[in-house]
């Protein structure tokens, strides 16, 4: 928020963001089948019309959660890949610097293994596996090009990606669902080397 | 079924099996909170009174397929952890002993997967974290006795621990969510032995 906006802009802003913080925290805890529209606007202190203007409807908030989560997770991959330092490097930057988006964006998270998880909710159609399936993506190509320079063993590149994005994967849940995680960030860096380690040549 | 069992044992028994396993199906299907006992009578054609002489409720049903997994759980944790081969051998044989009993309770698995990652939905009381719990100290425990026996390099038991059954743990979840799995039982088995490879002296 710089000095610049206007209060009609920053009236806007918070009242959009506070749509979807409210939206958020009541699909997360009531889950989203469950939530209606009346109670997001109720929580969010505004009126259905504001909802309608600013997203349609409720799959239109849900969406917006979907899509700017995404937005976010892209552009944090696209500056994670810089090809910069070794393999092993490149593999432990990336992975944690997911992990650091995730914390960022817990309660979104929240909702994407939910719904990922649970039983099927009328969402509208958004592929939750898209993360997932781009770490493992871009994962299997940094091992790759280790592979290839000689830095690690020509080890099955699906296999080795598997582990690497497991212990993220895993690391990730604990975070959301143990009040006191078993293994933090500076752990997730550890097994992830000690893995590397494991095939370097 | 033996040639023994008299037709009135057959058919209690398969009564409460029913019931059990349209339970299931509802709440995998709409979700626990949104499955009514009226539903569950429904689809396994016998009446309220009979729901209630078996499991007194919707919340007995819950608790009696949680318990009865977390015995056929246990017992087979039992049976995986004899004492024989090398540690390598026997973390192999416990992590794909786990994967086949989880395929073969794979609706059940659904079900606790939803409910740790869901929203709270009235379930009784009862710690789904349990089985991964148990899967952590077991598997804690054999690579501890590999290193003590020289067979691994001291590593940190925590860490390697974390790394072994986050595979299994994310595999589970790919079975669950993915209808054309990435990894297979074959490929647990590779992506464990490159990680136990890697720590082994």
């Amino acid at each position: 928020m710089t000095a610049t906006t206007t209060g009609a802009n920053l009236g806007e802003e918070s009242v959009r963001e506070r749509l979807l913080a409210e939206a958020l925290t009541l699909f997360n805890s009531k889950g989203y089948a469950a939530t209606s529209v009346r109670e997001i606007v109720a929580a969010a202190g505004v009126s259905k019309p504001t909802l309608y203007y600013y997203f349609a409807s409720k799959e239109g908030i849900y969406l917006e959660l979907m899509n700017s989560t995404l937005a976010t997770f892209e552009a944090t991959v696209a500056q994670l890949v810089i090809p910069q330092g070794t393999a092993r490097q490149r593999l432990l930057r990336f992975s944690t610097g997911l992990f650091d988006i995730f914390r960022e964006n817990i309660e979104v998270a929240r909702l994407i293994f939910a719904i990922h998880f649970g039983p099927p909710q009328g969402t509208p159609n958004f592929r939750q596996q898209v993360f997932f399936d781009q770490m493992i993506a871009v994962a299997a190509g940094m091992l790759q090009e280790g592979i290839s320079t000689g830095e690690f063993r020509p080890v099955p590149v699906g296999d080795a990606t598997w582990a690497l994005i497991s212990c993220l994967n895993t690391l990730m849940e604990e975070h959301l669902t143990n009040p006191e995680p078993r293994l933090d960030r500076a752990g997730l860096e550890r097994t992830l080397g000690m893995i590397l380690d494991g095939i370097a040549v």
